[in-house]
């Protein structure tokens, strides 16, 4: 079988601009979510970055993408509005997988593609304890009931998505809040995962759980071998039943 | 208690330009729903349509508007983006409902909201057959197992929306097809149905299933009494809970 | 219109036997429901108990039951099986509600009703923090975006349940878990909503909020003033569309 | 990776009793399955049937089971109760997954799996047409927009059961009925996929869409590979967060 053609895209602006941020991911966020999604053999791997022409994601890179991890933040309206329509139509109609990080939330693609703000409330980072609701979901696979996380940003509920296709991880909060962590979406022939951890003052993306959940995440995502191709349009159609057939 | 205001809103163009659909709709789609609406003494309703100033749903109608219902089918692109914007901002954080009807699946303003093209397939004019699939729900109440439509423009599967907060209606046709014929959404403090009966040249508006439906769907998606309050942000937050809480 | 006719079931053993429980409930626990929801006009109350002749539920009170309250804890193998057949075959063909408090999560009935086996984890009681999570749902109606309970009986993830139709409450708690505290599932005719808090050492039902979710939760389980009928059975059916109609 | 161990069952009794069946399926039905389901490398496959001793699903069976198929038709009260008690808590603790087939709606293991009674209407043979809903779903995998079945046993609407998870199926029939023909469901650690196509009289499991559907079913129910523990419990648990906690 041939591989999942994974890019990881991240803002990248954080770690050329805070050391303290540089210190925790030396080779980016983008290059700590790389080097342990490069542990699967089926994955062949590249990433892209806010800087890079066409943000790294010109049209011939999004088509040969199977899969889009994207970690953005404090730059949100700097990706072009061309980039955001055409990861949209790719994930519609192309079927290409969305895995959205921590604060991709409030990104322009994740914001399109569920058709919500994305708007939720935040606070300090503190103790958090991520809880396992769907034990049964793929992307669920070899993750405890339970597992901590010493120091994350605050997400708190009220979340304002749409109803997820499944919820699968719950957060806990030092700070007496909660949070729908982990959820599911469609759109068109394409699949998008959403998971909180990964705020770029702490060390999320070494968790073994949370690196565990984004391969998971990114293998559920990718689209099937058989493809499934969808018009972008609204096509007219003949009956496929005739009363007079046979 | 206070009436729900309704605000029912057509495109209006049909009516005007040909006779066959006049004669169908005297008083204009807007005006056929508006009628069997006000056999409901708990709505108050109103009626606007594309060629009103501001589409005749400037800030102050949409403002005091607790339903709003669409119908529009041709020119979609005519509906202004300022129009669609605030409508999305009503629904989603003011908790304002909003029923699509038919062809309303490729308005500006469903797609805004579901965060979906809408697309679909269709066809030409058939008997179409409606079943209820969720008996429990409240748009469901009073609608029998199943019930007859003469004929009914086709609306086909493949449907590209969101999966469905609930799944209530489906539509068997005489040329083979299945649709999802009514379907729940939310979208913030708002709730948000779709309901595929009510083509122009048909005279599904006159059934009284389609009526006690749509009847339904505004009682349904009104606001409750309490209100609910979204700010249309994604605010700081302090503790609710300190280690040394009592 | 006509009242809801609504049933209190309790186990009514712990505030006979443990005086610190009856001086919390003098009244019971059905009780004190049976009082908070007597503020509702619309809404006519009975209670019923496990000691009670046929548990106080005999087919003529279940007949003339809309929605069955049920609080059972420590006795849950005392309720016979011909209750429990009679109540489940009145929810699924008679579209009776019912509305499970607490312990209940393990009530005989509501195991039957969602074909679970309602397990969960538990601990000590601790502070408990509830979170709106589905603004939009009847249940939640008047309810704030979170509301505190001092003290509440530690009910844990991971909760073994269907998929829910609707997730409305999460709860956090002290000790570090989250729970899926208000949830509503579908058996033919009838809803169903699981509620958690109700411990009785604990002050929950005195709590404003509470109360408001289960009066909330037993408007939205009545059925709907049309009914619905299910023949207990699977029907042999005719076409409804024939080749040469027409 | 260890192979997928699958057990075919099946009531094998048309086929002896009624040569008409026995000539659409000589091996019996569950050798129709056994047989495409072979094509699969990563299966390991046996078969069982009624009225081996202990059904053939004696506890070792069940226990070196990873997915059970079920086809049962006339005699599903012949199944012990015994046997649908260890299926059970094979599916919900142990998460061996459930592939309910056709008329096994109504067996006791997947009426006891999903609490319903899986009540629907049927009658006489007609085409059916199979739409595909969910075309992200891994059972969609590889099935098109629709496939024809030119003769199946008409199952229609109204279906009882519970919300499904993903509704994945439609059916259209001759008719004028509807079905949702392709459903998932989760029981604890287990998942269960029910879909209609089937008919002992008609020759749907030759269908290579229906074969598909049913390898693609048979994969996605499986466990995965880090399987997951449930206690058939209710745990007493200790605060996994402590106020005194560094």
């Amino acid at each position: 079988m041939s591989k999942i053609r994974v890019t990881v895209w991240n803002e990248f602006r954080h770690e050329k601009e805070e050391p303290a941020i540089a210190e925790i991911y030396p080779k980016g966020i983008h290059g700590a979510i790389a080097d342990f999604l490069s542990e699967c053999d089926d994955l062949e791997i590249r990433t892209a970055t806010l800087d890079d022409p066409d943000h790294g994601i010109p049209n011939e890179v999004l088509d040969n993408t199977d899969v889009l991890v994207w970690w953005g933040h404090m730059h949100h309206d700097k990706v072009s509005d061309d980039r955001v329509a055409y990861i949209q139509k790719r994930v519609y109609a192309g079927g290409m997988g969305f895995v959205a990080c921590h604060s991709a939330h409030h990104s322009k693609p994740f914001r399109a593609l569920v058709g919500a703000t994305g708007n939720l409330s935040w606070g300090d980072d503190c103790r958090e304890i991520v809880w396992n609701l769907k034990p049964t979901h793929p992307i669920a696979a070899g993750v405890p009931d339970h597992f901590d996380l010493e120091l994350e940003e605050l997400y708190a509920e009220p979340f304002y998505i749409p109803t997820p296709d499944d919820l699968i991880f719950g957060a806990w909060y030092e700070t007496g809040h909660i949070f729908r962590a982990g959820c599911t979406f469609t759109s068109g022939a394409g699949k998008i995962f959403y998971f909180q951890p990964g705020h770029e003052a702490c060390r999320s993306f070494y968790n073994p759980h949370v690196q565990r959940i984004i391969k998971n995440g990114v293998h559920w995502a990718a689209p099937n071998e058989f493809g499934y191709a969808i018009s972008d349009d609204a096509p007219f159609v003949h009956p496929v039943y005739k009363r007079d057939d046979k």
